[in-house]
């Protein structure tokens, strides 16, 4: 691919622990091709994205939490995608995203596979990605070496690539997730689809 | 009306310093037509709903601010909403929600259109809704008699009736604006658009 075509990709900021971040991912794709475009797939911490913009998580909010736990669901069903809340909620999932950092650099689609196989295990089937069993078990099934992964996420190096990739999404001013960037212009949210649909079919408006 | 259309009421929540609040204003009443449903309108003041949720507005994050200014006009532009960022933002608007409650007790057809013209003001004409003046003039185009309208919101009954109103909203649950609860099922955000039309249409879901 050329580099206008690459600067032609949208960048999709998601975060493993975000319940609307899965649900964009399950469209993202279908999306950008729509519009014969591409997908930059960014795993983000949210924990680390909140500190410099001094935000909380919504579900830290009593009142707020309440509608969200409610809304996470919902707008999974209106979406089309399949949804069950995980047991445990909210979780660290750094190791599954330095995984995707790891996958990422020798192949992106792999990286990609990865990241829906475990948006899938935590959202669709509540697999536990902060339990290493478990986010072994789930990279065996991705057809990844367990091994080498586990390998991966303890190694300083993938930790390093991970917070390098949070500080320049923090720097683009990305402090939520999904968190989209389109010819520069970003859209906050899983509800902004509608006007990056737009963007994408008719330019800046 | 009977008990039960009264029952099928959209309840919107609004504060006449929310942009999304505008966006929604806009666009409610059809909405709800289109499912042969009323709306019930419910100034709230924001600044008293984030207390008790924790919660702070968005532009008080630095990151988030200038994200949402953008996408302020940005929706506006998608919903085909007149917008122009006000010169003052936020601002107090507790004297045009205590005008709301008078005018709402009277007459509740009264009380909406001088909603629409006080976020049309501040909105799309930079008329600034905390100075006494200019809500003064605003309120006279309106058809209001402007010293009855400033005698209800110098009058503790309508900052008390205000007060009563926030107080009710939160205990159901309000924490943001606009706010809706149809059927009893809460949505945040003017975002949550297309999935009110699904419910609407179709039931819960």
């Amino acid at each position: 691919m050329s580099g206008s075509s690459q600067d032609r990709a949208i960048d999709f900021y998601f975060d493993f622990s975000s319940p609307y971040s899965y649900i964009a991912s399950e469209w993202i794709e279908a999306l950008a091709a729509r519009h014969a475009r591409t997908v930059r797939w960014h795993a983000v911490l949210l924990g680390a994205l909140f500190q410099p913009a001094e935000l909380r998580p919504p579900v830290a909010h009593p009142i707020k939490r309440e509608y969200v736990m409610r809304d996470f669901a919902r707008s999974a069903r209106f979406a089309g995608v399949p949804y069950q809340q995980p047991a445990q909620f909210p979780i660290p999932t750094q190791n599954a995203a330095r995984v995707f950092c790891w996958l990422h650099g020798r192949d992106p689609a792999q990286a990609v596979s990865w990241a829906h196989a475990a948006l899938r295990g935590y959202f669709a089937r509540n697999v536990p990605l902060n339990d290493p069993v478990a986010l072994r078990s789930l990279v065996q099934e991705a057809g990844v070496n367990p091994d080498e992964a586990e390998a991966a996420w303890s190694d300083p190096v993938w930790k390093e690539c991970l917070k390098r990739e949070n500080d320049a999404a923090s720097a683009l001013g990305v402090f939520g997730a999904p968190f989209f960037r389109i010819d520069g212009e970003p859209f906050w949210g899983h509800d902004r689809q509608a006007q990056m649909d737009r963007w994408l079919s008719m330019g800046p408006y």
